[in-house]
């Protein structure tokens, strides 16, 4: 698949101007953009500027409401129950993870869910925002179902990620990482590129392991059985029950204490908001002591971690954070590579709501682009 | 392996009775009794009576020490640091988590983390009092470094279990697992069995798959390169880097907030306690809104799990905590299952501190039996 670099101003222009454009205020473009162009910089593409006709077209169809608040519906001193009314995922989690920010200043801890969200994005942006405050951030969302559980066919959980941030020199600790074996995206990769996938990831509608990821995406998509298989596969031997109890925590912290849609009840209807659930739990150092000293300890430990003798010596020891580091200081040198069909589309979209592309992203080749949704967003 | 039933009540008695003489008071041997039997119970019989000879030489070697007693030694409302002073993980872990649960019947919610203490036993067993209390409840522990990171060799991180529990109808989700794909545990079965273990549970000191049990065992004992690979297994395709980060946040929550020793810094010296740290968080539902609501509803959302369409018509499915319940069920009735070897280790201990093992267990014939560990208890 072919590339082509952007400078990191070049997207985050057309981003806001495009998100501006779809009917958002210029602060909510900018706080949207922020969010995609950070999954960029820290090469997770599949929650970056690619999902801009995306977010466009569910805004099209009423499923992302332009004009909805969030909306605090339960509040005490430590916690929230906020319902999104089906707005801009990122634009509530970003209200969400500031209350929650905000209340554990005061308190030491909090806790905010959300209900009626939509997609959010990378969960890391937000144990970020927790991160750079000071503070430890945790956030869970749930999403679609696409994931079966242990001795079941039926996919009933979602992808289900858990992040969790700390601060820490020379970079904080930072995961982020979904509950299934593998996200949906790398099912759609190994696809494109004809390669079987492993045994482990998939299973298909007879609850049978498939190597054939168009079989499992087409499970998925066709709400039959069959789907992507939790971490651990779906034997108790690897682990499987485990990745399904951590699936299970996310599906806890963001529907279930917010009174929200568990993802098997989310919809994709046309004037309905996706039903998505998300959790953001602050945690202020302080309350344990030394803030300074605890970053130091933990920094320390982050080394030692690095420091570890190699399986192989020319494989390098990362800590979780530290890869996304690089390819952000990366990607703010070199551009930001988004792949052709990605560009092609985002072209078109500029045309359908009338910005100039190429005010944004000068004159680019597309020749050999294709759209990557089998239904093209653009006629 | 040969195994002898017990009832509850029998076991319960002995070992109330051998914490006693083993120094601990009345009211303590029966926190550490009910923390072990739960175990038996639950299905985990690592962490059941077959501990209590272990627990008795620690306590011989000082690194348990009867005397000390939990402290203080940080407080806000929400949180609290306690030195364990070395004394026995259970009692420290008793007390940490019913101050988890004081606290958070007053703020909402509440952590408490723990250093220099020594094995707690299973995690789920605290859970399960916030859990009882109508909370949720979370805790982690780490433990001797067993565990193998993403692209290392060298064995830095422990078996780092996360336990969660919540209220549910008709029985609570109560998850508890290690962060490693597999406990020490299992990997002494195969060992016994003289199995090969799957690929991808161990490496040897060159950082390359092991499937001889007693090789990768060998490398934990000796502390030499290799150990027991953390979920995922060593290669980012089935998500090693995922397993490795739910172990980072068990190190973080339980040794980084309690500037205790990380895994890595733990000690098996004669006189010193093992430097295991713990973390209790505890949440009360009502800091969302209507606890009663809440719990119908995840109650609801398990049985949708179990009444999920079957991968294998003869397999169920269960919701994390079931299986506990039924084991439970069955062994209150039926017995508790102890292996000869640990029954015969038992008795000599018995012997050893003078009681009367037929007074607890009857006349029992454990003739085959031998010793679990490889140095022999009591000579």
């Amino acid at each position: 698949m072919s590339y082509i670099k952007f400078s990191y101003e070049q997207l985050k222009n057309l981003c806001t101007d495009a998100f501006f454009k779809f009917g958002f205020t210029e602060k909510e473009s900018e706080i949207i953009t922020d969010v995609l162009l950070l999954a960029d910089l820290y090469g997770v593409k599949s929650h970056g500027t690619q999902r801009l006709a995306r977010y466009h077209k569910s805004i099209e169809n009423d499923t992302i409401k332009i004009n909805a608040k969030p909306q605090i519906v339960f509040e005490t001193p430590v916690s929230a129950v906020i319902d999104g009314n089906g707005g801009m995922g990122q634009l509530i989690s970003h209200f969400a993870m500031n209350l929650a920010i905000e209340k554990a200043g005061k308190t030491g801890m909090a806790m905010v869910s959300v209900r009626n969200s939509n997609h959010y994005g990378i969960a890391g942006y937000y144990t970020k925002m927790a991160c750079d405050a000071g503070f430890i951030g945790i956030s869970t969302t749930n999403s679609e179902s696409i994931a079966v559980h242990t001795n079941s066919k039926q996919a009933i959980l979602g992808s289900n990620p858990i992040a969790f941030a700390m601060p820490a020199d020379p970079y904080p600790f930072w995961f982020d990482a979904a509950t299934t074996v593998v996200p949906r995206g790398r099912l759609e990769v190994y696809n494109k590129e004809s390669k079987p996938i492993p045994e482990g990831w998939g299973v298909g509608e007879d609850g049978k392991t498939s190597t054939d990821a168009q079989h499992v995406l087409d499970c998925i998509t066709k709400k039959s059985d069959g789907g992507i298989l939790v971490m651990g596969g779906n034997t108790e031997e690897m682990g499987s029950h485990k990745g399904y109890g951590y699936s299970m925590i996310c599906e806890i912290l963001s529907a279930i204490t917010s009174f929200g849609a568990t993802s098997n009840h989310h919809v994709r209807k046309k004037g309905q908001g996706a039903g998505s659930c998300h959790s953001f739990i602050v945690i202020n150092p302080g309350i344990f002591g030394d803030a300074d000293l605890m970053k130091k300890n933990l920094s320390a430990f982050l080394q030692e971690l690095r420091d570890a003798k190699r399986a192989n010596p020319d494989i390098p020891i990362y800590t979780h954070g530290e890869k996304e580091i690089y390819s952000k200081e990366k990607m703010m040198k070199e551009g930001i590579p988004v792949n052709i069909s990605t560009v092609a589309e985002i072209i078109e979209l500029c045309n359908y709501v009338g910005l100039d592309s190429k005010q944004y992203l000068g004159d680019v080749d597309v020749s050999g682009a294709k759209l990557i949704d089998n239904d093209k967003v653009y006629k």
